[in-house]
């Protein structure tokens, strides 16, 4: 099959490899609905993060299980899976507190920006659906994998409350499923810092109820008015990059909550500021297992509409342009048809 | 009156100065039954936080109200009282938030090593007893202003939990009160980190379960040992150095919660490391004002006798040497008697 490998900064080809088959007992093989760009793809497509060589990319994904290896009991070929990005046996001592996304077999998912894929620990981390989905649902399928469920970890994380103030810090594609993801555990008052027309229109459908455009301390002195000097009382930090966590830190009140989702690069912390700041923080890779059969359920159910983050939608092959788009900011999330 | 002068690193005068009197007419006036030094105090006392110039020593105290000024309603002459370090009107939207320590109005106390001294913001900062209490209840409800208080945030802070795992790093008199608070709330397992035999004793009695002399990377594994390669779920650092810091971070679980109390020193996060831990962290001076109605009762019940972690009782007027016991690790910590 052709599959998606990143040579370096700003070089993604889509080219001919192996066939992905079991090499693990404990792995399935799943032949993709469709794929997706992660915002975390481009920070070695931006050189911003190092890389050991071509790398196989892609790590959202659902399809149908076209194999499985001999230990896998939960998954059978025919059905329909989405998993998580980080790969979990869903049975250790973490993972049964949560944190799938720190199992101790974690591995991270590659390879999924191709039509098949091998998906180890199968059973811990895929999630079938009792029935195939409809084809207007794979987008919405899709998002669960990672992009929504990084999103609702964030509110999560940020201990999102019926009736509470948020602010999200960010409106990438994270930022925007932060948005849908507060919405939906009843926060009242959603702030979302955003400066494009194309994603406050989207934030404002998810469920945003104000928009910030100003940005670094006038952002923050911005939010702080419109919280009567109080703060928000749950931020979600979805860039990862030193100013928007200052943004982030600057707009939370005292005693609350900051969950941070992007990626810190660049990002330090003098203690005793951490200290007398007083903010409530919890990071980290998502674990998007402990909310997938939820946010399957919500998406099957029609309650949310996540795909909707996707605005632009390519063949797989074209894959290099999907990346591009992204780069330039032409794309806030770029949705790979599998068509073969 | 004579109270305690500190000149610089080293330098603890107990001298003449002048009376207090109330300034505001939100101030009290308190006699204090008994005062106090405090673990932060004796950053200074070594050069370890800049000063300037001649400091007026003391912020644990309780004692009677003898004069407050005219805009006082809920405390009056005569009464007995406890305030928190941190002064706090209890009416902002940070107070009400319960984290007293950010009030916008916040102070923090001083003076208060001495026979008498001033409590501005008193209606929002003292708590009254309905009776006069016993003298041996002072060193107990003293121990409620600070560094019980202290502890029971750093316990409230990491979510100590009914049949939780708890690690308390620093057998200081936080630490001490620490563990103490955590048998309050239920969990079964308390971990102290702790070389001191006499700490060890008095940590026993507070309510540790298991002690572990080792330190740094040593004092992880054993630890990660005893827990099944899992760790704490809930980590009190009330130390404030970088070593004990690294301590907390390692001995918790993913998705566990560390609360810091020990104000850091010297100590510094990379983001990036933070996120992938993925551990919750909550800090800052602690908001003493939420906790005392429930810890003056505890105490007044005899539920708890928080007061043992006093192993040295000097008079006031040897305040300097109660210094110097605490610096060279002497004395735990010491009350300093209010004779006159």
């Amino acid at each position: 099959m052709h599959a998606t490998i990143m040579y370096g900064p700003g070089e993604v080809r889509y080219e001919r490899v192996a066939d992905p088959s079991i090499e693990k007992p404990t792995d399935a093989i799943i032949k993709l609905s469709a794929s997706c760009i992660c915002g975390s793809d481009l920070w070695p497509y931006r050189g911003l993060s190092p890389q050991d060589g071509p790398a196989h990319m892609g790590h959202e994904y659902c399809g149908v299980v076209v194999a499985v290896g001999s230990e896998v009991k939960t998954v059978k070929p025919g059905q329909f899976v989405v998993g998580s990005f980080c790969l979990s046996d869903n049975t250790c001592p973490h993972c049964r507190f949560g944190f799938q996304s720190s199992c101790v077999q974690r591995e991270f998912m590659t390879g999924a920006q191709a039509p098949y894929a091998r998906v180890p620990l199968a059973d811990g981390t895929l999630v079938a659906t009792t029935e195939m989905p409809d084809a207007d649902m794979i987008p919405h399928l899709l998002a669960t994998s990672d992009v929504l469920g990084t999103g609702w970890y964030a509110a999560d994380a940020a201990q999102v409350r019926e009736g509470g103030t948020v602010v999200v810090v960010g409106d990438g594609a994270v930022g925007l499923m932060g948005v849908l993801s507060a919405s939906q555990m009843g926060a009242e008052r959603i702030i979302i810092m955003s400066r494009h027309a194309d994603r406050q229109k989207l934030a404002r459908e998810f469920g945003a109820t104000h928009i910030v455009e100003e940005r670094g301390d006038e952002g923050v002195a911005r939010i702080m008015d419109m919280t009567e000097g109080v703060g928000a009382e749950s931020v979600l930090e979805c860039v990862g990059m030193d100013e928007s966590m200052r943004q982030a830190i600057g707009v939370c009140r005292p005693g609350g909550t900051i969950g941070y989702v992007g990626v810190p690069h660049g990002v330090t912390f003098d203690g005793q500021k951490l200290f007398f700041w007083q903010r409530r923080m919890l990071g980290g890779p998502a674990p998007v297992r402990r909310f997938l059969p939820d946010l399957m359920d919500r998406v099957l159910k029609g309650a949310i509409q996540p795909g909707k983050v996707f605005d632009l939608v390519l063949p797989l092959a074209q894959v290099a342009e999907g990346y591009k788009a992204m780069d330039e900011r032409r794309a806030i999330k770029t949705l790979l048809r599998v068509d073969e």
